[in-house]
């Protein structure tokens, strides 16, 4: 496991827009997506985090929008871990046609780790751990 | 108050398709909103019914799809009580163009009381009267 | 191929509710991720057969809920051609959770066949025969 | 009318998730109802805007959380035009608490003018021209 994970999935006709290609807003849920599948490729679910008490909350996104997505494409998400601290976490993101290659979009987002609470709290050690080793 | 309440929204883009339509997922958050502004209407928040403990869980929707609704119309959504009992509640909707009074939708929903923990439970008796005062 | 297909997806974050389940309309979501991967695996592209000016609007939808999916469950989506007419295609379709075999939610759709204006068209022959071929 | 406008929304059960505040993906969507809305005020409709053959696409958007939103609150989006360029054109949003005045989340996003094929266009003079005369 190196810092990088990818996935694919398929857009759904829920995700486009009356412009004919996926609405603006869906790419950070793609993102969200990618994000919890690498997390369990390091094998740590995220849901297993959130049932433990800890929650990583965005704190910014940005994204870039390069070429639209279309129905039915398959597009791949690659989700590259970029930096880890005692109670943040960033990640980048590669939104691309699956098949082409062509760059759709790029984003990168900070998440924070929050307790049930919804305050700011460490990132548990076992976990950071596993994010650091992968850095 | 009787047992209809109207509300207007205007449709987002997010809320189209490809198919420059209204996705047709969308009518059911639009019913949700309905049913939520049915119970303000009614003198009771739903938001204040779920921090007592008692949740409305969707048990059985059905929705006709008669014409299409389009970006930035004004919709009207027509909720109408049609049923109280001890852990079950049922509403119709009714959602016109608001402006040309075209039908574009009904739909009924019927909605068990549940408390935190998923269970059915008795709906409290201050809501169910109200509910039942307006039948 | 018969007359069922079933496909799986891993429940997303977004795809939940502050009930800490999945939010009821994003089972018709699914509904249509499961028709377009039944449509495909008859050999016929759903996006194909719009960009040839034929859509399958949905008419009319029903949906019984059973049990909730939560975030990150592996859900299986097993679709069910019910019914093929010169102008409509009806669909079964049952929620059930991958691995326990539960089942989540059943539902039901008709659909009617329109061209790139609107108006109710002919399914065209070839896609009739594939769906018919299956019954 | 000056370069910023602000619409008040309630926030729906179905924008938020399982940590049981509004998922972070829908703040875009407020994003767009408040653009949306701004230029409406401005005496332009986005949807005649699209009709006339010029859509305006989102090339980069970037968005800070700073407090979250939750089912029921009511929202006020206010919307700032920053910029207009031949074919471009900036946005900042603030969301805040309608009642509190709390901060929730800032955004900013750059959109660019493209023709029904997709290609980059001017925005037409029209509109440009009111877009200007408020900055």
């Amino acid at each position: 496991m190196t810092n990088t994970h990818s996935i694919e999935l398929r857009v759904r006709y829920a995700e486009t827009d009356r412009m004919g290609v996926v609405y603006y807003a869906n790419y950070l849920v793609w993102c969200e997506v990618g994000r919890v599948e690498f997390l369990r490729a390091l094998g740590h679910s995220y849901a297993a985090l959130e049932h433990q008490g800890t929650a990583l909350a965005v704190a910014e996104a940005t994204i870039r929008y390069v070429a639209p997505a279309r129905f039915d494409d398959l597009v791949r998400i690659t989700t590259t871990l970029t930096g880890v601290r005692s109670r943040a976490v960033t990640f980048d993101y590669l939104i691309s046609h699956a098949e082409s290659g062509v760059r759709l979009a790029t984003a990168h987002t900070s998440l924070v780790s929050i307790d049930s609470g919804g305050r700011l709290s460490a990132i548990p050690p076992a976990f950071r751990s596993a994010l650091a080793a992968v850095l």
